[in-house]
Order: structure tokens, then C-alpha cells, then sequence
């Protein structure tokens, strides 16, 4: 026990939110409030001051007072102004100054009064001496006032006849207790662990993403597409309101054991193989396959796109082809067989012969972290701050942990979101360890109990300070069983339920807005003629096209705060299994979103939604407004509870703008 | 990040139970299983292995395999054989002789089979290595073993015709694979942190407590009782089935500013004073009373009580009278008025000029712990190994963290049982740091929601690791208001509520068994004439006393497993508000007790009981045994829904023990 605890009676029991202990970052965006609560206690009845400290790696220690709210719980907010790393904490002590104004408050008898004001005088000789220190951050004439101050209880307590009432009001003055307040005695103070904070740009909790394959952006079917291509695509996908714009691997693509179309284990001459197969004779991971164009090219795009207001994402996915230039230059980084060749990726009894994991047991760790941050490295320095990165959990999580932590210390605008549709556990270690975003489950949640239950998990769960969710209604790895065979209804839903319910959602396109729907073989996740193993050429422009559903639910996204947040995700109870209903409301602003989806894609449903109507800022009895942002139909309601009726013909759901509808009010927004 | 950390892939993401990330101490008794619950992972589709360990103080190292339950968590259990500090943890490493099995099996190819039988030969001949090399703990053949099923690989492999299955036969048998997992590579293994574990006497987890005054044992009215008395009275408490027996203070009482009759603020001649203002020219923490007797006749005491059975309890209370002897010899730990007083304690406007408390922020802090810690070992040289510490949340915490720990580790058999009847966070930081037991809110929790929701969180909330609770329905200082007037219905109802809900319970006596029910006011919990300032004298023989029932009860705890323990604990649905019911089973054993009660103690009740069958080991649709062991009477019930009468006038509750009624067979007991 060190020689100076002994005497310090103030207790930090807890501070919240709380990752591990502390042991990883709690996550939260440039101007998004951290409410901390701290369960402070002492021993007997004397009185705490309890600071929320907080600092910026490299910045200054900032403090806040934090306030008891009950049960031993204090509580105070701070909102991280910068991206980076940083720190809070909790210090607290026994306040002398406080606890002796705390009694007095109570005592009634002279003598008390008088003796508490002898007691009183020294708290404030002592604060006076720390004001006149210049240890205290008031201004320069504290010291002076407290000294005064002392003074005249000393007089009062020593004036004859003795007037305690007169005397107690002197004590209990509140312009002075400020003016104490500013210098207290904290030589006992306590403190709990810095706990660390990751403050990252307001992209990593409100983002928009669309996949598609360069090669397919060509304009002419056949053609092998460009960055050019997609340089010319970038309108239409502005147009949808999309502000990640990102890309499966744009590396050369091996040569050796290369798959053909629709996964077949031989390629035929022209194929053009899997851009996941990285690496051949023209170079690995930071080089570009020559049919896309050039780095200038990249780099062109990388700016053309930021004009559009979209930044380029790029897949990072680390596995070698055979012929990738590492597998002669390093072969330390793969496991060999006894039989001289390269261990394959498998999972008995799949083969990935085209595919070459590295061994992170490998002696040469220190090479092979280094080289693959070095990938990294290399696409920050052309202009990517987001990576989607392919299958992390098949790397090993001490390098994730470092790689990421290495990597936001240099570049903290940098993202990452990991490509893990795995175990949950093994999702959340990534999330905790650096991972800026995650993909979700949501893709298999279909059902009211399973999207309830499932988002009620990602927005309240253990998860919340540090799993940022990101949904996908398809991938080109996951084409949805219930989108087999679907139409306009199903593909307008999940779009829906994706951009509201989670505030990162993203589709890999043109597949989702032109509705393809066809699996390689009933029953199976993989697309027909996917994209993965072929050029496809899109008819961007074919009338039923989503694109202008897309486009107006992403411009609803952006003009309400609300659904640029999770945490504020509520469900509320309606009495059909088919009508999914639930709100948010932005704190900041008061602007409130109440989605009712009807889950069935065939029928019409109908029935009641109950709303929490005090959590929504709604008074009980009074009229409130509903704009429908989808229809841009308006109604009035009253009350807890609703009447709703839905035709999947003619909208998947109602996204209503809530308003209390106040006498001679405007609405909030009258566009849209 | 430690240079040898970056090739080890396996992850420990959390251990279970855990009390504040390892801060504190999880609890247990000796005998009593700890299961042990870990998330270990590792990226991609490798087998793991992990291991729970754990030591004693000073002890060896154990170590057991953890098993794979479902969704990365591993699970295992040990159980600590000696009471002491000890600590646990989980070591994993990716386990390629696992792995290797683990593709083998599902491999079909004969080539692959082949290339499999040579890295398993190079696998098995590295764990030849390992066991040759003396690091196994297995039999001194198994490198023997290893290197021949290494050749036999290598042999099949390189036999033409070339023969898969049998050679898949061979590298996959069981009995080798056990020889070859007591060799496994650790080199890469990856440990939790230790958690600490408190493992108590039996104790500590069962317990039944009597508390009375010696002074008021004396067996003519008016004459202060001694440690005599008290011996002559240890029968009469056997016979009840109490096996801790406590006294409120026994050290000499202070005659500066005693306390008279009722709390009386001036005694008058001959008045007791109250034992909790303590110390006088007699001496103070370390003395006894001289009117109690002697140093010898305590020893004697608690002798004589141990050979009924019973342990004595101290309560220690660290407080001093004005003429404490501490207060002229060691001033300096007592707050000091201006006017030359030493403050005295208060609560403004309530006063109590008869007790000084510690200055726990004095400068010779040191000097002060280390004399109160003395005045536990003064006792526990005495022969006292349980203590109840008075008011422990008004004496400085870091002081009793300290203090408990450096007793306990010098003295492990010690027990604490922390009187704090204040708010939740301090109760629970208190048991946290190393007390024992806890007192409960049990007296002001009464209706049925109050107990469900009460017991449900102490036996299954965050605290049942460290929170032990002491169940009373009184106490000197706590007459509750549902006793004030009442007779037997509630006396015997709130005894068998604390006796069979929790598994340490008190009663204050003979104040309880003889039903003393009033207050010194209407609505004060104080009891009148309350024995805390005067000698009483009771009449143990009254025919009403409850003594009989007292006997009955605490018997059956004894005779009932299930009812030594709190984390057993489930309530049962009844369709009546004043039937209160729940079940408690003994895993070990099978011994199996459901309660019934009925907190209506004036009107019969009766209601339909549900039982989880499943969870009692019961057949779904089999019929079983009832056998109330209060009355005596026995039922055979069938099904989860079984009908239940209570009348208050007869018996405040059933106390069932239940059997699966089998045929041919005995019931488990048949005696009470």
C-alpha cells in the first residue's frame, strides 16, 4: 500500500462505460457527447466532489464537475472535440469545505453555530492560502475575499451578545461558497484509471456505402471496366446519396490454379479470375491490375470522387495467389507441407487452392506485420482513409490490434471495418481491439422477434461503446435467401429497414438496385454469374430500377439527425407480427423518426402502433404531426396509440417525421 | 508489445466469475465447486486448447482441460480443498496436433491423406520430443510411444499400393491421441491475468446466529449478568441449533455523558450505559467489563461454547466514550474542536456527545490502524474467530481493506460479518473488500415482490460472487414495524422466511423467541426498555416462546443441504399474492427443499404452486414424494401444478423436502 493512501477516504467504486476494464476504448465520433457516471462513495456522512477528467492524446487535462444523481451514482457528459486517442477518469474527496457547510445547513443551536464558524474560518484560511498560492483557477482577487470572509466569522464568533441566526447567514453565504468552491483541498483526492477513448470522425458512426466491381463499370458489354468507367459512374452514385463509394480488391489477380466463371475450378481462356486471388507477376497488394488503369488513375478517381462529396474504400484482403511476388521473395511468411508446396487454404473437405494464407506463427512475425501495415501505408498515402478488410478473423488478433492501434495513431481519420461474418465473440474482439465498424447479422434477420431482438442487442447491448454495426441487405458473397426470386417489395424493404434502423448501412450494387436475384443453385448464398469470378455489364438505366427509392431514403438519412444514430433506437409494440415499428430521436435537435415496416412483401397489413409518447418529447393529450418523408403524405394523430395501414404495392413502410404540433408553430422542415 | 507475443494466436477475452475485473476477490467455501466460464478464440478455423488453473497461497499449481460448451465458451470447475487467499486463471494455445485431427477426419482424398500422415508424423515426433525430454506428466513410455506412431505414419505414407483409409485409421487413433495430448506445444500458450479467490470455512456460507446481551443473562431480575450466565445459558442455545452465538460489546462502558434508560441523555445512578459507548479508567478495546468477569472466565466461555457446538462472536465497534483511554494517550486520532473538544459524533441536528469517533485523515494514520487491527488480534488470541464490526461504513474503507486482508491472511479460519445497514454501494464495496457476511434489508422487505425481488438478486445478481448475506428479523437495533404488537403468526413466519431464503441467518434473542414486540414510539424501531441501555431479565420458560419452532427449523437446515446454500435459490409461480414459494436443490446430492409460505398471518390462503420439474430433477409427468417437515405431514404430488392450504393459526409455511418417488426405493431420509 503506498505510504500516502492511508488517509484518503474517497472511494471510486466504478466508472461507466467501461470496455474490459479498460482495457480497450470506449468509441465515440467528434461532437457526440460521452455521458460518464462514476459510483462514488466515502465512509460516514461527509460530503464528495467528484471531477470527470478528460485529455486528449497530447492535449490538455480538461475537468468538469460531475453531479450526484442518486444512489451514489454521479454523472457528467464531456464532447470530444478532436479525432484521436485520448483519455477520461474520475478524482474525488472527502470536501471539508462542503460536508461543514452541509451541517451547518442543519444546526440550529448558538453554541454550534458558533464553534462551526471557528471551524469554518479555518476551511477558508486555508482555501485562501491555496487561492493566494495561485493554485487555483479563479480570479486573482479569490484569495483576498476568502481571507475577508474567515475574518468575519471569526468576529461574528467572538461578538457579544452573539447572534447565531446573523451569523449562520454570513457562513452560509453562496457568492462565497463559489468563490471556496474554486480552491479546494483536494491533497486527498483519489482517483480511478484512465480509461481509454477513441474519437473518430462522424463517418464512423453515419456512413453510406455502395460496392461495386470496377471491372464491371464499363460502359460496353465485354469490355473489361476502368477507373475511368467508374470515374463516370460517380454522378449516378452521388445522385443515390451514397458517401462511400468502395471497391473489392484492384490488385493483379493470379494467374496460377485461377478460378473461371461461377467459382469453376478452371479457368478458361479470358476469364478474368477472382479479385481476391491477389497477386501475379505485375505485383501484390500495392499494385494495381493493369486492365483498371494506372495509379495516376486511382489517385485521379480518389479525387474526382471526394468532389462528389464520396471517399473510395478499398477491400484489403490478406492472402496471396501462388504467384504473388511474396510467396518467392518471403516464403517464411507461409506454412509448407512436406511436400514442398505452399499450404493451401481449406476447410476440409473445401479446397482454396488459389489461395495462400499467411502463417502468423511464423518466426519472421516481425517482417510480416510490418509489410502488411505497409499495405495500408501504402493506399493512405494515395488518398483511402476507409478500408473494408476481408476476413479478419483468419488473421491473428494480437496483429489487428496493433496493426490498427499503429495506424489511427498516425492517420486517426482512417476506418476500418472488418468483414467478419462470424461468432459473436470473435465479431466483438475485433470491434474492441480498433475495428471502426462491423458487419452485422442483420443480413439473416428477418422476422419482427429477430429485428427487434437483434437491434435492441446492437443499440443497448454490452457492444454499444464499441461495436458500430453496419447493415447489408446483400453482398456479393450473400444474396439472401428471401431475396431468391424477389421483387420490387422485398428489395424496397430491406433497403429500408437497413437505412433506418442502423446508421451505417451499405449495398453492393448495381445487383441491388437493378433487383438480380438469382443464386448460383436453390438454396444457395452465392449469386448466378457473380461478379466475383466475371465482368457483368448492368442496364443502369432500366425503369425499375430502385435508384430513386434509394436516392430519396438516403437524402431522408441526411436531413434527420436522428437516423444518423443507434443508440437512440427504440422498438414499440404494435399488435400485427407483421408491422415492425420503432423510432429515434436526436437528443441535440428533437428531431424525431418513427418507422412502421410491413414485414410481409405480399399483403396488406394493418393494425396498431403504441408510441412511448413522453421519450419522444410528446405531451399525452396533444395533437402531433407525422410527415411521411417516403410518401410525403401528413397526418395528425393523438395519443399513445395508432391506427396504420400498409400495401407493400405501394410502400414498404411509413419513415414519419414526428412533430408536436404547436400553435402557430412551423414545422421543423417543410422540404422533403 | 513483449517480443514474444506477436506469434501467439490463441485469445482470452474474458474469464468468469470475475469480480470488478479482478480488483476483488470471488468467494467460496471449502468443498464448494467454483465453475469457471472463459471466451477463448482464435482467428480462423484452428483448434484450441485451454486450461483453468489455479493455486492456493502458497500451494502448488492445478491445472484441469476446460470443454468447449457452445459460442466460444469454455467451461471447468475445481473445487478448493483448504481455506486461504488462492487465485485462478486460464491458460489456451492454438493446439496443432488438435487442429491436424480435427481436418484429418474430414479428409477423403488419398493424397491428401498421405501429405496429412507426414505432418502429423513431424507433429507427433516434436511431442516425442517433449515427453523424452521429461516435460510431460504422462508415463515414462509415452516418447517411445510418440516415435513409433511417427515411423508407422511415415511408413503408410511411403507404402505402395498406397492404402488411405487404413493409414487415415491409424493417424486417427484415440488411445494414441491421448498419449500425444499430455505433449502438447505450449510454446505459444496465452494466460488470463489471475483472478484472486477467497475460499472460507463452511461458515461463511451456513451460518445460524444468536445474538444476546451477557449482561442481561443473569438469573435474577436486576443483577448484571456474567460470562457465567452465559455458560450456564449455552445449553438452552444448542438446543436451539445456533452455532455462532454473539455479543454486543463487551469492553468497559464510559461514564463521561452516559446514556440512561430509553436513550435517556442523562443516566441516572446504576444505569448500565450502553456497551457501544465504549472504554473507561478500566481500559478500552482490549478489556472486559469488570462486572462480565474476567479475561480467564471469557476464555473459559468460549471453550465451554465450543464444546455445544457454538462459536463465539465479538462485535467490535470502533468508537470511544470521552474516558476511553486512547483519547488522552493518543489524541492525535481524534478530530479536535476549536473550543479545545473533541468532536463528538453527530448527524446535525442529532448529537452523541458519548461517542467519539477515529480521525481517519490523521497524520499518524498508521498508528491508528495498526492499533485497531491489534484489537482484532487481542480477541482472535482469545479464541475469537467470527467478528460483527459495528457501523464499518463510517470507518475509513482503504482502512478495512488492509485490515481484513492482513487478518485473513494471517489468520484464515477469521470471519467478518459487516454491519451496514445503509446504501447499496457501500454494503456491496464492504463485501468487496473482504468481509465475510453481509447484513441484509431483509427486515424491511415483506410482501411477496419485495422478497422475490430481493432474494433473486442476491442469489443471482452481480454480487452473488462476493456478497454473502445475514438474514435478521431483528436486532437490538431494528424492532420493524410488521413486529410492533404481533404475536406467533409473524414471529414464525419472518424465522422460517430468513432461515430458509438465506443461508446464514440471526435472530436477536430472547427479545425474539419470547416475542417482544414493542416499540419505545409508535413507528420507532427502537425496542422499549430496549436492553442497549439496561439490564433485562427474561423468562425463558414462557410456554409461548418460540423456542420449539426455532429448535425445528434450524434442524432442518442441518439435516438439508439445500438450504446451506443462497445461489440454489429459484421462487416459483403461485396464483396468490400471499403464497410465497421456492425451491432450493443441492447439486451434489439431490437433496431438494421447496417452501411454501403464506405472508398472510392473519387469514388462511391457499393457491396453486408451479414447479420447474426439469430444473428439481423431476420426472415430467412421475409422481413424488412431499414431506413437510414442520408438520410432519407427507403428499405425493404429480405434474408441475399442485394445489397448497395454509392456515397462520397452524403454520406460517410448508417446509417440503421432495423425493422422486421410485419404486422399491427408500426415501433419502426418514427422519425429519
Amino acid at each position: 500500500m503506498p505510504p500516502d493512501s492511508g488517509q484518503a477516504r474517497a472511494v471510486v467504486d466504478a466508472v461507466l462505460p467501461v470496455v474490459d476494464g479498460g482495457r480497450f476504448a470506449v468509441k465515440r465520433v467528434v461532437g457526440e457527447p460521452l455521458a460518464v457516471e462514476a459510483h462514488v462513495i466515502t465512509d460516514g456522512h461527509d460530503q464528495l466532489r467528484v471531477m470527470l477528467q478528460w485529455q486528449a492524446e497530447g492535449g490538455a487535462l480538461h475537468e468538469t464537475e460531475m453531479q450526484h444523481l442518486v444512489n451514489d451514482v454521479w454523472q457528467a457528459s464531456f464532447t470530444p472535440q478532436a479525432i484521436g486517442r485520448g483519455f477520461y477518469r474520475v478524482e474525488a474527496w472527502v470536501d471539508h469545505f462542503h460536508s461543514w457547510r452541509h451541517e451547518l445547513l442543519r444546526r440550529v443551536d448558538d453554541e454550534d453555530i458558533r464553534i462551526a464558524a471557528l471551524v469554518g474560518a479555518e476551511l477558508l484560511e486555508q482555501a485562501a492560502q491555496r487561492a493566494g498560492a495561485g493554485a487555483g483557477e479563479g480570479p486573482a482577487g479569490d484569495g483576498r475575499h476568502l481571507a475577508e470572509w474567515a475574518a468575519q466569522l471569526r468576529q461574528g464568533a467572538a461578538t457579544q451578545p452573539f447572534d447565531g441566526p446573523q451569523l449562520k447567514a454570513l457562513a452560509l453565504d453562496e457568492l462565497l461558497a463559489r468563490v471556496a468552491d474554486r480552491h479546494p483541498d483536494r491533497s486527498l483526492a483519489v482517483r480511478s484509471a484512465d480509461l481509454p477513448l477513441q474519437v473518430d470522425r462522424e463517418r464512423a458512426r453515419f456512413s453510406t456505402w455502395y460496392e461495386l466491381f470496377p471491372r464491371s463499370a464499363g460502359t460496353e458489354p465485354g469490355r473489361h471496366g476502368t477507373f475511368a468507367d467508374v470515374e463516370a459512374r460517380l454522378p449516378y452514385v452521388a445522385e443515390m446519396g451514397f458517401d462511400v463509394l468502395y471497391f473489392p480488391p484492384i490488385h493483379p489477380i493470379g494467374r496460377d490454379k485461377r478460378k473461371g466463371r461461377n467459382n469453376a475450378l478452371d479457368a478458361q481462356p479470358g476469364d478474368v479470375g477472382s479479385p481476391w486471388a491477389i497477386g501475379a507477376a505485375e505485383g501484390g497488394h500495392e499494385s494495381i491490375l493493369p486492365e483498371l488503369g494506372t495509379l495516376e488513375d486511382f489517385r485521379r478517381l480518389v479525387g474526382k470522387a471526394r468532389e462528389h462529396g464520396i471517399e473510395i474504400a478499398l477491400d484489403i484482403a490478406f492472402q496471396c495467389a501462388p504467384d504473388h511476388p511474396w510467396v518467392k521473395s518471403h516464403p517464411q511468411w507461409f506454412r509448407w507441407r512436406p511436400d514442398g508446396t505452399v499450404q493451401y487454404a481449406e476447410n476440409p473437405p473445401k479446397k482454396y487452392q488459389d489461395i495462400y494464407p499467411f502463417n502468423f506463427e511464423t518466426e519472421d512475425w516481425r517482417g510480416l506485420w510490418s509489410a502488411l501495415k505497409g499495405v495500408f501505408d501504402h493506399w493512405i498515402a494515395q488518398g483511402v482513409h476507409i478500408f473494408r478488410v476481408d476476413n479478419p478473423h483468419t488473421k491473428a488478433f494480437p496483429f489487428w490490434e496493433w496493426c490498427v492501434t499503429e495506424i489511427k495513431r498516425e492517420h486517426p481519420q482512417v476506418l476500418f471495418l472488418a468483414e467478419a461474418f462470424t461468432r459473436p465473440k470473435v465479431m466483438h474482439r475485433l470491434a474492441k481491439l480498433g475495428y471502426s465498424q462491423s458487419y452485422t447479422y442483420f443480413t439473416w434477420r428477418n422476422t419482427k422477434q429477430e429485428l427487434t431482438e437483434y437491434f435492441t442487442e446492437l443499440s443497448q447491448g454490452p457492444g454499444k461503446d464499441y461495436f458500430r454495426p453496419n447493415a447489408w441487405p446483400n453482398t456479393p458473397d450473400i444474396l439472401n435467401e428471401h431475396l431468391h426470386g424477389g421483387g420490387r417489395p422485398i428489395f424496397a424493404l430491406r433497403l429500408v429497414l437497413a437505412a433506418t434502423l442502423a446508421s451505417s448501412y451499405g449495398i453492393y450494387g448495381p445487383a441491388y438496385e437493378l433487383m438480380e436475384n438469382a443464386p448460383r443453385s436453390p438454396g444457395s448464398e452465392e449469386y448466378l454469374d457473380s461478379e466475383k469470378y466475371q465482368l457483368r455489364h448492368w442496364d443502369l438505366q432500366r425503369p425499375d430500377s430502385l435508384r430513386q427509392l434509394i436516392a430519396q431514403v438516403n437524402h431522408i438519412r441526411r436531413r434527420n439527425p436522428a437516423l444518423q444514430q443507434l443508440q437512440n433506437l427504440r422498438f414499440c409494440h404494435t399488435d400485427n407480427e407483421q408491422l415492425l415499428a420503432y423510432t429515434k430521436r436526436d437528443a441535440a435537435s428533437g428531431n424525431t423518426v418513427l418507422v412502421v415496416a410491413n414485414l410481409d412483401t405480399r399483403n396488406r397489413q394493418s393494425g396498431w402502433v403504441s408510441l412511448d409518447l413522453a421519450a419522444l418529447g410528446l405531451e399525452p393529450d396533444a395533437r402531433f404531426h407525422l410527415h411521411d418523408l417516403l410518401s410525403n403524405q401528413r397526418f395528425v394523430w393523438q395519443g399513445a396509440h395508432n391506427f396504420v395501414i400498409l400495401d407493400p404495392g405501394q410502400a414498404p413502410a411509413h419513415v414519419f417525421r414526428v412533430t408536436q404540433q404547436l400553435q402557430g408553430e412551423q414545422d421543423f422542415d417543410h422540404g422533403l
